[in-house]
């Protein structure tokens, strides 16, 4: 699972979004217009909380959509018009390699075209970081939550009142 | 179903989780430090789109969570140091009056104190629209998606390809 996202320009809703790519299970994801700050922002929790997520700067969107269906993978694109997202999942989780397209307002119309799905978390305006969310949710059943995260260097053991936090270093 | 969502600075972030609040079935939401922007925006969505969700700016968000508590009502906490939120989910979903607290990085201990539950969705650093997103998900068993939001101008039909959207005017 890999997701790309794109024409977002706000750095902190773009950071929620690589953030939650990352700890609800996406492998990689793919940037257009960002800072490096958000970057660099991603890089080091990872250092510190383990995993393998990847994040790549990339100048268009559309060549990384166009390769990924050249060579036989899925492209579902988050859009609240789209079809419900429980409905697309059936045939959804089948497929091996699936590149989610998430953005901001501005969609153009060939995100639609090139998409295989398109797929509505809901049909009222929130946030394509809930959707992108739910939609992960979704595609691994809720198991993503509970994944450890392994080499990193910190740990959180769960907890009813406070913050437990093992420290491996 | 209410949200307490505070200390948050960031205009677009927070507008992010207000609609989220609205479009995943809570009643209300109070928010703290926000601009009047932020309450306009949700609002007008509201008038678009539909439903009876409502904005509250307050001052202090510990009033409320208190006040809360004494009419009998539970607190849920979202933050990543908390128990599973499937875990918590079993005795959650019994209780009538849940008010969800969510903020930005720096919460104080006293949220942790004054909580039922302090709740979280997944161990790791994501985002806490993601979090409140999955929250509502699990509370509501994804049935909010679905939810129809009544008196709106607007409505979207789901569609395949492309912006199929209903205007009642």
């Amino acid at each position: 699972m890999r997701i790309g996202h794109r024409l977002v320009r706000d750095d902190r809703v773009t950071t929620h979004a690589a953030l939650v790519a990352r700890a609800f299970g996406a492998e990689k994801i793919y940037m257009t217009g960002i800072d490096q700050s958000v970057a660099k922002t991603v890089y080091d929790i990872g250092k510190r909380w383990g995993g393998e997520f990847e994040l790549e700067i990339v100048e268009d969107w559309k060549p990384v959509a166009k390769n990924w269906k050249r060579s036989g993978g899925t492209i579902a694109h988050l859009t609240m018009y789209g079809v419900r997202v429980d409905t697309a999942m059936k045939s959804l989780r089948k497929k091996n390699d699936v590149l989610v397209v998430v953005g901001s307002e501005k969609v153009p119309r060939e995100a639609y075209e090139l998409a295989d799905y398109n797929i509505s978390v809901g049909n009222q305006p929130h946030s394509e970081i809930a959707a992108l969310a739910i939609f992960l949710d979704r595609i691994f059943r809720g198991k993503q939550i509970a994944k450890e995260f392994s080499g990193g260097r910190l740990k959180i053991v769960p907890s009813e009142k406070g913050k437990v936090v093992q420290d491996n270093t």
